[in-house]
């Protein structure tokens, strides 16, 4: 468990190899181009560099495509364990993630599909996003309500005959800007009458579906985050058949339970691979930069904090990866405390490594001559998305108490 | 000292007043219009809203005008102490400061030239500072040193018959995109075999001396911060008289220890203002928003955050109060670790109030749709600006020492 | 307010000339003594080494007596924060609050019979406290309920004729085992069906009244503060006149408010003392050892630390003097969020600095050779006498909300 | 990794079992009568609970005995990993090492005498040792010199034609006042012009050697930690053969760093152990004592607390299983950086939850009448033992630094 197993190893050595010849000497001209070419709020005009897209097929050429799914046909039959590795690595760059069709949401939206799609949406969805024609949104958290009560959402799914009827309005679906765009898994409301976990729905919206607005993209720290985007949608009586619901009216909590614990070691171990990247540029930087006539690795307390990072980044990686052993072992409901866990710990670990990188370049830190802001952005929502903290300490106590009360808190 | 005197009570109901009059009703607007015009970089393009202008007009017909000088001429009288409460009821909004012509970094430029300028500099650029005509800028932090130690400055400043001429490049010079910009106190290296603190000067530059060139705004976690801009500029063999150096040659340093403490002081009271308006954002969202059945307030360990956030900023504001009141009894030289001290504490304060203020706002914490980004992007900066944490972590150690040993570390 | 009055100075040089020439030098000898006689916790048989009586009468004599009692004529005429900067002074040493009368619980009942008492109690216990010839303690916590919260309180007071009769069980009674301790007042519960503050009520009780049985000393982490002590005491059917309560039955609450804020100034104060001492300790230690080298100043963040105890040592200071102020000018009432607020900061910031002074100076510091652990003890049971932290935390956060919502939280 | 082995499931089972039955039961008895009879510095008349013995015999007799031996002849062939979770385990109890001879620093000096002992040596020291006859101390730690840097010992060892004599004084010396304490393995500077890991040499000394004298027992927060103790003892021209050196004359730094990184597991798990025990009692607390009308847990941010140490103590066990699974499979030199880490983390885990626990006992938590100051100052001595947390800081800040640059600093 705390090194990759064989066969991690070697897709791992290969993927490392692909990231040095081709994309990390590609990250910085894309930076720029996508900076000059997408650095505006109307996402409707933004475009996709060129190269992304060969990159893409000369990755998925040489077969190092869709690591994320388990699956030994559509995937590379690798364990949670084994995947967490190669997430880590594809954490160091923006960039590669989508090179290797390994990108959020769409992971996610492909594992829903692939666990829980009828033949007809597999065939329609699921084989376009395994192939990366397509690119589809999870939509779920919504502006009016606290999302970190997953119950207070209010889109309704209504059924209406042979259709379903989607009322209500979304926002941080995030992918919903970028141009490929196709397809959206939206939760909402379809029986509230139900049992607590069975009122809810997921159904899949083309996004030219009458009756949905993409209405804007929102900023993170006036980032757009082109040319994917983070966008408000509403969906104004939209009508799709009964067939784009996943599983049946009512199971869509049970399917977000099952997508979760996975999604949260690949999000976390992406985050902990930005933290050996942003741990690396402080020491680089700490070591280049004189002032007082030392480096500034020699002054206050610089040197104490990067052993501390170290300390930090090496247990919340052993803590993800032992998260990610035991949902191989006995699956999400055997983890849910350490599931909750490493979405507290990593992003905050991260968030802090970036926030010493950034003090440790000086005012360089702040700007975009440095990928630290970028970096600070991603950690900082990280500690949001899907859930605050509080949610998940919430969860780790109540996991807890379960061993002296029975659970009751 | 830990209330207003009634001088400055007098004052600082008058301001509150015309804040709340005419400021805050404006302040949305001005902030969408200003997005939508200016939310580029090319700063050559930004614009003022018109209606700024006319606050200003408003502002100095009411006598509500450059308090930040101690001058009673020209200013209002107030000391470093009782201005102090004024600067925090500015800080709350970005645009008061501004409006009272209290806006650094002119209030810091027209302090030099109020103790240090000669008549003629007086006249040419006190004069229309005071008044709001024009703006100016002051120079000197450097790209390619690190500027937490001052003497590793490398921009030169040669003395030439009866001209000076100015070789460098400077940036993070805040200000310098403004529309009204007109001049810039430039900081550089005069006589490197001089005593240490004896080899700088300062120097005024018209911005549209030949040789000046505007090379490019820097964002702050991708804002430019326009109409004002962070630039970076650079001197190509410029040349202005002599007449155009404070004081004289080598005088840089003594002008800006004189220029330090009460800079200091404003900068972490309107940080501390900027705090307040933070906790009370935090505070209303805990009480209005729901989840899981209660206010946010009742959840995890919201109620407690606030609770140290109000003993961390009323800590952090008596310590920048009495360093005011050091500061005008025994100027700056008395406080040396206080004025270092509240330089650490307060963006410390204000960046830890803002990122749970962010949490507890959830996504919408991270848009535009909040004004938190950007206190936090100020915090972030303000621990950096004149100098990072570090540095003055290490002047209060020394101070500390001093106690001990007669000052050696 | 930040430095002391002129009154106040003039004690303060007094007092600090005396400490330095009588105690400070006694100190030493004392710990050993106290060591060797009293280490054991049959209180019993403790005893008072006979110089502290010399120097009680000495300071006396010279006028350094009762600087605590604000009144004119039995004490000082000091107020709450000229009385302040001397209390910081006297928390330099485990001795001098007692040499100068102005050692707790004495001081805050002598208080409590200055305000509130009958003439005939002040005759016969105010008087002796006053004079220093005799010992008070205070009976209020209890060991079977959550004494965080006051209205918990068991223990009976109940009206029987002339008498009134107390039954139950108190501890943490500091002082219980001093050989001149001779009264408590003692807090109970008189009338369970009162509105919620008039339900208690305090009494004096000389502890050889039959009934009154000393069950034991408490040691924090092992030490019995001998020859002081915090006493287990069990009141069975133990009968004092009705003219030994206090005002009136119903009273306990309203009194102890009247008692809160001086007392929690003095204990912070003296609190502050403590840290600078402890960090005076840390400094001296890291520039006298040395490692690899260098003394320990120079390794790992040590520096840095320094000089972060100086910063949180000074804001505590300010926010305490602060407080006093506000209680001089209007009363406890006026600064219930500060009475609070520095209750909870002050022992934290002196548990902080003594756990880094602990660490500085190794195994030393774990030891009896220096006073550490002496003063982390003292700094960890502040952290939970009078109230824990996280009472004190949810005081200032419904001072707070009080200004948003009227103070329902 | 993360779960131990079927073999190491084995003894922890038939390990919890016996505790259960025999060690739990006697504890409050063991404490109780340690206190009484013990509590006193006077280490010559410390006496042993006869109990003890006969649980040791029991222990011996079901085979649950030197667990920590990985030889399968006199241990149990157990690898570090597999026994660290025992030794999490055994840290539930302060009796429990002992019980099954796994009790520091006998295991320490047990495995230097099994890999670097003589035959002779083996016979007369480390036999009686695997059968728990007597007990062993190791005596490093000088007060005259900064121990954290090992380099500054200067007690010295002088090879005297077939004797050494050694001259120097030791303290911290562990477990010198217990009864049965029959040999010291001392380290001393035995050439200090070799280079500067072949200078120190470690020599067995029996304690009734002339001129070896106990000086003190050093308490600990004021506990002697009877009838163990930590001794400082003085070697005043101290004659041993030279067949009592180790290895040789030399080779002290060698050994001791192998004997190093077992036994930071060993003490680690232990105080996981302990942490659990902690948090075990913080938990219950929280749930039985009721103020406000409502368990404590509900108060403030006590949830929270517990969410966060237990993500912090999970993080710290995989950790420090990780440590051991490293120093399992490359020795201790390839996990430099790990056992450094595991130093600074889990004593400072252990600190946390026990401040918490104090914290939530109120007043109770600071007496006897619960072992938490007792679990206190063990964390606190913990995080100087075996080098301060500085100094394992700073290894695994050089481990960081040779990646990029060879290790130079």
């Amino acid at each position: 468990m705390w090194k990759p197993s064989e066969r991690a190893s070697h897709w791992l050595e290969r993927v490392k190899h692909f990231m040095r010849e081709h994309i990390t000497p590609f990250e910085a001209e894309y930076q720029q181009w996508n900076r000059k070419t997408n650095h505006h709020e109307n996402w409707q005009s933004w475009q996709i560099h060129p190269h992304v897209a060969e990159l893409k097929q000369q990755a998925k050429a040489e077969g190092l495509w869709n690591f994320f799914l388990p699956d030994e046909t559509f995937g590379k039959g690798l364990s949670t364990s084994a995947y967490a590795h190669l997430a880590e690595q594809m954490g160091r760059s923006f960039l590669a993630p989508e090179i290797f069709n390994c990108n959020a949401p769409d992971t996610g939206n492909m594992e829903v599909l692939h666990y829980f799609g009828s033949d007809k949406q597999k065939k329609k969805w699921l084989v376009p996003l395994l192939e990366g024609r397509i690119r589809s949104v999870f939509a779920m958290t919504e502006p009016a309500v606290a999302s970190s009560d997953a119950t207070n959402m209010e889109t309704r799914i209504v059924a209406d005959g042979d259709d379903v009827v989607i009322d209500g309005c979304k926002w941080w679906t995030t992918g919903l800007g970028h141009p490929e765009a196709q397809v959206a898994i939206v939760m909402g409301l379809s029986d509230p009458e139900a049992p607590r976990h069975e009122r809810h729905s997921m159904v899949l919206v083309p996004l030219d579906t009458p009756g949905v607005t993409i209405e804007r993209m929102l900023p993170v720290f006036s980032e757009y985050d082109a040319p994917y985007g983070h966008g408000q949608v509403r969906f104004d009586q939209v009508r799709v058949p009964k067939e784009n619901v996943i599983q049946a009216l009512g199971a869509g909590f049970a399917i977000a339970q099952g997508r979760l614990g996975p999604g949260r070691v690949h999000h976390c171990m992406r985050a902990l691979g930005a933290a050996e990247l942003a741990l690396e540029l402080l020491i680089q930087r700490s070591q280049e930069r004189i002032a007082f006539g030392q480096p500034l690795l020699q002054l206050g307390d610089n040197g104490s904090r990067i052993a501390r990072h170290r300390m930090a980044i090496d247990q919340a990686r052993l803590y993800t990866l032992h998260t990610a052993a035991l949902i191989d072992e006995a699956g999400a409901r055997g983890a849910a405390s350490e599931i909750a866990g490493i979405k507290v710990v990593v992003p905050n670990v991260l968030q802090a490594v970036v926030d010493d990188a950034i003090q440790i370049h000086g005012g360089a830190g702040l700007s975009n001559d440095h990928p630290l802001t970028g970096l600070f952005a991603l950690a900082r929502a990280l500690r949001l998305a899907d859930g605050p903290d509080e949610v998940h300490e919430a969860t780790v106590l109540r996991q807890e108490l379960r061993k002296y009360t029975g659970g009751a808190v």
